[in-house]
């Protein structure tokens, strides 16, 4: 295993590839060799929620391969891929010190054509929240993972619970289009504050980080509503949708302590569907989701509660 | 290679498996051995242009998946899924007389499953003719295609050229997808007087079917055309864009011939872009293409000329 074959920590330069047919040679000999292949993709300016996905990665998979590709197609035309952080030399450096066995930076021109013209689009799953505020952006994210995964052809691919919508677009896509690849979830990683680590949080100022654990806080309060009941009170049949109405309005309450920021939304859903939960066809659980858009960086958080200590 | 392996001819029953994971299971043990694997996709009730695909496809790989599978997302609401010719026993049996190795035949309602969300659009080449007159057509092919090829995992890929711009989406989305499959195109097959060999002849009517052979007779004469320079005039400058339009109409003339139908289109155009081709960047190659409409069926056909004697 990648994990056990290196001395703990002990940093080395990484391969790294841009071109397909590289990666491809690579993993071709891997495979000869009968290894099993993860495949964790990322947008590069890494923190220990990537990190901690390459190491689970390890445990499973002989080989580890990361993408580092700020994908142009899953950013709208106002927001921010110019803006996006990229530091490549504290990249490869991060990744010398974990599981790490090649890195696959495609470059921008040359892997997303400038005629490009095919696009993947999921309904359903990818519709509200994240696809209502940000149009496209998930067949933005669908379009460039189908060409990861053709690309590296992995056994598994690794994405992180952080960006739960992204997850059940991906696991949606794969499914109906047959990708014989396996998907893994690694949970989110958080600050000692409870701020979920994002490539982004290096943009808040001083005083919207001093926001930014209001996130979590909510979630928090919205799962304590989820466990205890809407508002604390015990019904004789407790409503999933009430309770999750509830918890709505009590993550709205304590968002509403980011003066700074704009509260996109503060959501309670089915994970399988993101709609609300309904009671004729109660979900087992209920997925918690904020989004805060401050002036410097866009946040989003979210966490997965079981319905409620009746069910 | 499969073609050598066998008795010339001899009727055997072909393998033939519904499931994912069992076409899965025998392309691993394959690909164990280091077989190349060819894959044809068809929607069945087979013609000797299916046959020639699996054929040439054996020329070059070790083994010949075929599927069949009458694609449900392919058809618009007022086309003729259900009335879609089958004969699935019939379809074994030739195939048992050439050369295919494994028959897929997955099963409608398990394949698509019936909360199916994700589609792959294609610009650019699916829009024009079968895009305009079959909304959603090419979307339903690409879509079913990427599942196919995740399903079998081939080497190659085999089409046929009589659906030009169904091949011209494909490649598309496998270029911009970064499929890591080959496709190789075979010529159309043609009955002794001229008409593109099609499941759906065998719906025409005997009035239809002695007006069908004109596709092919106008697709000749806009060839003509093509070669010869605009209604036979010579110019200094020979203009593609006029030869082409000239081709139209010739072309559209041979097809009012077709009483008993309605023409949909009558076309050249760069087969790169399915434009209609300029001159300040001339394609080497016109593609001619006709469809007609006929009570019974809807027929399409398409030669592809080089750009004049003069070029």
């Amino acid at each position: 295993m990648a994990a056990r074959r290196r001395a703990a920590g002990r940093a080395r330069i990484v391969p790294a590839v841009s071109s397909v047919e590289a990666v491809r040679r690579i993993v071709a000999a891997w495979r000869v060799r009968g290894e099993r292949i993860a495949f964790v993709p990322t947008m590069g300016y890494l923190h220990d929620g990537h990190l901690s996905l390459v190491r689970r990665a390890a445990r499973v998979a002989d080989r580890v391969i990361v993408s580092v590709f700020v994908n142009p197609l899953q950013f709208g035309p106002r927001e921010d891929f110019a803006a996006y952080p990229r530091d490549w030399s504290r990249d490869r450096r991060l990744l010398g010190e974990v599981a790490t066995d090649l890195v696959f930076t495609p470059q921008s021109r040359l892997y997303v054509a400038p005629d490009h013209a095919t696009q993947i689009s999921v309904e359903g799953v990818a519709r509200p929240l994240e696809g209502e505020e940000r149009p496209g952006h998930f067949a933005g994210v669908a379009t460039v993972v189908a060409k990861l995964l053709n690309s590296v052809i992995p056994d598994d691919l690794w994405l992180g619970q952080k960006d739960a919508q992204q997850v059940a677009v991906v696991r949606r896509m794969m499914s109906d289009l047959d990708w014989p690849v396996r998907l893994h979830v690694g949970p989110t990683v958080r600050e000692r504050d409870g701020l979920a680590m994002s490539s982004r949080n290096v943009r808040l100022s001083p005083a919207e980080r001093a926001q930014a654990p209001l996130l979590y806080r909510a979630l928090k309060a919205g799962r304590d509503v989820m466990r205890e009941g809407g508002n604390g009170r015990r019904t004789a049949r407790p409503s999933i949708a009430a309770h999750a109405r509830a918890a709505e309005r009590a993550m709205a309450r304590v968002l509403a302590g980011a003066t700074l920021g704009k509260i996109d939304y503060a959501a309670a859903v089915d994970p399988h569907t993101f709609q609300p939960p309904i009671d004729v066809a109660p979900p087992r659980r209920v997925l918690l989701l904020v989004a805060v858009r401050f002036p410097s960086a866009r946040l989003i958080d979210n966490v997965p509660v079981p319905c409620g200590p009746s069910r």
